[in-house]
Order: structure tokens, then sequence, then C-alpha cells
């Protein structure tokens, strides 16, 4: 099937307590884009965490001697970043060379607990992820339909590192309204023989393709994928999360 | 920007020997997207093995004892097959609970070095990953160019399982016309302050994009990005690839 990705400009520069939602209904009417059924608002997560008040300011943090000490490690990372990235971790994954790979309540891996010190509101503050993403790209999904009348899916995207790989890819933390992984297995392939393995992580495909449709520096927090055919479902990008005990580089 | 993703279906059965850059050409004209400057075409990695003859019958392959051993610490491979990937393998990366994950001659670091029992020619035939994606990408885009005087850039890609996330999603493994990585270093956020570490892997999302349109079980191994700008390059997908030395899940 053929689809495409809109960027989605005109959303301000999103403050805690706004009504994200709202915002992003009159972004998208602005642009002339819709929305229509079955499209899928995908929004970076920087702007659903400000809108949700997740933001730290640095001035209220007293680092503790062990975010000191790993402060002391690395070369530019304040004290009081890491504490508040500790604050957010459940697990150190890996500790190395200056970098802090975790493991967060949720159970999402990533660098620094997704904990983001550009795109802040200013020097002194930085974003935290999302509570529960899920949660956020349900909410945000619900504001949608009920001021358009239009079903959609939403998905709400950080952009990680990968190991083995250079450069950052855009992943799904949150869905709502489609099923995040697209199993396929048991169907056949060409020969008839079993295609195996073939589960497909379709949320995080998605939030890939949008990314390369956002400027999250220059404003374009958002983007809306167009005519990719999906399931309707009840979404969570933790379905995304394997399994510690399945993992092997956990 | 907008840019847009087409399946290109129409392809035959590749076969070795086969002329994959004509053959593409002929289904991308077939489809009449084109193609027009500035596309990127993506194609599967399974159909330039084959074209490539990068096959192997496992009646011709003795496994050795190591092969033996790993194969029976897991339930479903053929030592045959263990044997290939270990031809392929310049090191082992992990080797846990029935997995294989591997560095390929050029550093990749994938499953089973990214040998395919599926889709093959026939049940005693597996696909190796092309020897020098980068070259098999750059031959199909000058092949495109030569038959349709349009300038493309080509990605082959290839499924790969990912650490700490569930489902497959498509890689670049071979760059060719465009520059896999956009640096975005130095440019600043809306704040005004330096956006760190932001050097976004374009043709990996790319690549997660296009697999959502391609159906590698039924036919379609290709598609088309239409409308994503970029700079022309030299391409190299080898470019993703992190060094060993910056690479803390080595």
């Amino acid at each position: 099937m053929s689809f495409s990705v809109h960027p989605v400009p005109n959303l301000p520069l999103i403050k805690p307590g706004d009504d994200l939602g709202a915002l992003l209904v009159d972004a998208i009417v602005q642009t002339q884009l819709g929305p229509q059924d079955g499209d899928i608002v995908v929004v970076c997560q920087k702007v659903v965490s400000k809108a949700e008040g997740r933001v730290v300011n640095l001035k209220t943090i007293t680092p503790s001697p062990f975010a000191r000490q790993l402060a002391a490690m690395t070369t530019d990372k304040d004290p009081r970043v890491i504490e508040v990235i500790l604050g957010e971790t459940t697990r150190i994954v890996k500790m190395d060379r200056g970098h802090l790979i975790v493991e967060t309540g949720p159970g999402y891996v990533c660098a620094n607990a997704g904990v983001d010190e550009s795109n802040s509101l200013d020097d002194d503050t930085v974003i935290l992820l999302p509570k529960d993403s899920d949660a956020s790209a349900r909410a945000l999904a619900a504001a949608i339909e009920t001021r358009t009348r239009r079903e959609v899916a939403v998905i709400v995207t950080d952009t990680f590192g990968r190991p083995w790989r250079e450069g950052l890819v855009d992943f799904a933390l949150g869905v709502a309204g489609m099923e995040p992984l697209l199993d396929l297995r048991g169907q056949a392939d060409l020969n008839g023989r079993e295609l195996h393995h073939t589960v497909n992580a379709q949320a995080d495909a998605l939030a890939a393709a949008a990314g390369l449709a956002m400027r999250k520096g220059a404003g374009i927090p958002a983007a809306i994928v167009r005519g990719y055919k999906y399931q309707r479902g009840d979404g969570g990008a933790t379905k995304l999360l394997r399994s510690r005990e399945f993992d092997l580089f956990r």
C-alpha cells in the first residue's frame, strides 16, 4: 500500500498545562490536513512532556554523592541532571565511557532515561519522559476524536540511539488506537515455506518514518501518516518492550 | 517536508544472474511511478542477494564439530545452516538461549549473520547478505540512472531484530546516492541552545518507512520514497556502523 507522511507545523511553543490535544487539532486543521479517518498522528515526546508538566527545574535538585561521582566521570554532564536521570531509573543497563544506558519505570531502555536538556523551557530546565506514554497517546487520540469526529491512531515518539549503529532514529514510546506489532507469523512465503520470526514492529517503523518529516529543533514536533492500513487496536507501546528473560543485551 | 512511500510490485521471482536493475526499472515503469529525479528506490536484500548469486545449497555443506555443537544447543537450526552462518561471521557478539548475534565482514551486527532460510529458492537453499551492499546499491543506482536518465538514491535493506525491543524493523544495509546520516549538530534549538548529539540515521529511518510498504513474503520486495529532500552524496551504509571502540554493546 502507498502512504504519505506530512509535517504538522504551526504548533505554538508548548508550556506546562497547555491542552496539547486542542492545539494539535488546531495545527492539523490549519495545515488543511484534516484529520481523516485512519490517520496516524505522531507527536514527539518533548511537547507531550511539556504539556504534562514533566519538567524539572535544576535549581530544585541537590545531587547525591553517587550522582556527583558519575558526573566526575563524564565530561559534559551537570551532576543535577544525573540526579534527575537516576530518579527516573529502575536499573542501570550499561555505565561506560561517560554514557548511562538505563531502564526506566515502564521498561524502556535508553540513554539518560530519556531526560532531555535541549528544547527545554530554559537553561535550568530538563524534560522527563511522560509518566505513562500510552496513557498520553490515548488521551491525545480521545481529544482529537472528540473534536474532529475522526478515528485516528496516535504514536508518541522519542529519538533514541541504537547499539552497533550510528545516528538517532525515532521510536514509539506510546501507542493508542492501533496494534504496535504486526504479526505475520504463520503466513506462507513465496514457496509455501513458513515465514519465521516475522513480527513487524510497525509502530517503531511508523515513528521512524514520521521522524523524517519532523524538525524538532525548528518547531515541527508532529506529523501525520496517511494511507497506512492498520487494524484498530488497543495500542500499548509496552508491547514493544522485550521482557528481560528474552533479552540478550540487558 | 511531506513525502510518500509506494510499493513496487510486479517484480518477477529473482534468480541468480538476473539483471535486477533492469527488472526494477521495468517494475517501476509498469506501476507508472516514474522513476522521478530525487526518488529513493529501496530494495530488500533478499532479491539483491538472489540476483548476485549469494545463495548456498545446503547439500554442499558439511558442518564442522563446532557448528554441530551449536545446533545441539538450539531447537530449530540445521547444523549446515550454522556452518554457513559461521562462514559469514568475523566475531560472535552474543551466543545465548539459542540465538547467535554476530558481526559480519563489513561490520554489521545481526542475528545469524543475516543468513536467511525463508523466501529461498527451495528448501535446501539459504540466502546470504550481499558481499558488499554499498556496491550493490551503487550498481542498482547506476543501472536505474542509465536506463531512465533519472537521478535516484538506492537503499538496500534488511529486516533486523533489535536489543530491548520486540518485532523486526528494516535497516539500511547499502546506500548509494545520498548520505546515510543527516548531521544537524551545531544547529540551535528553539531557545538558541545547541542541539546535542543530533545526527539522524536518515537511511535507517527511510528503510523502516519503505519496509512498511513492502510485503516480502507476498512478492513486493521494493518501494519508492518520493518527496523526501536529501543531499546527494556518496552514500555508504558502513557510515551507519558504530566503531567498536565507541560501542557499549559489543
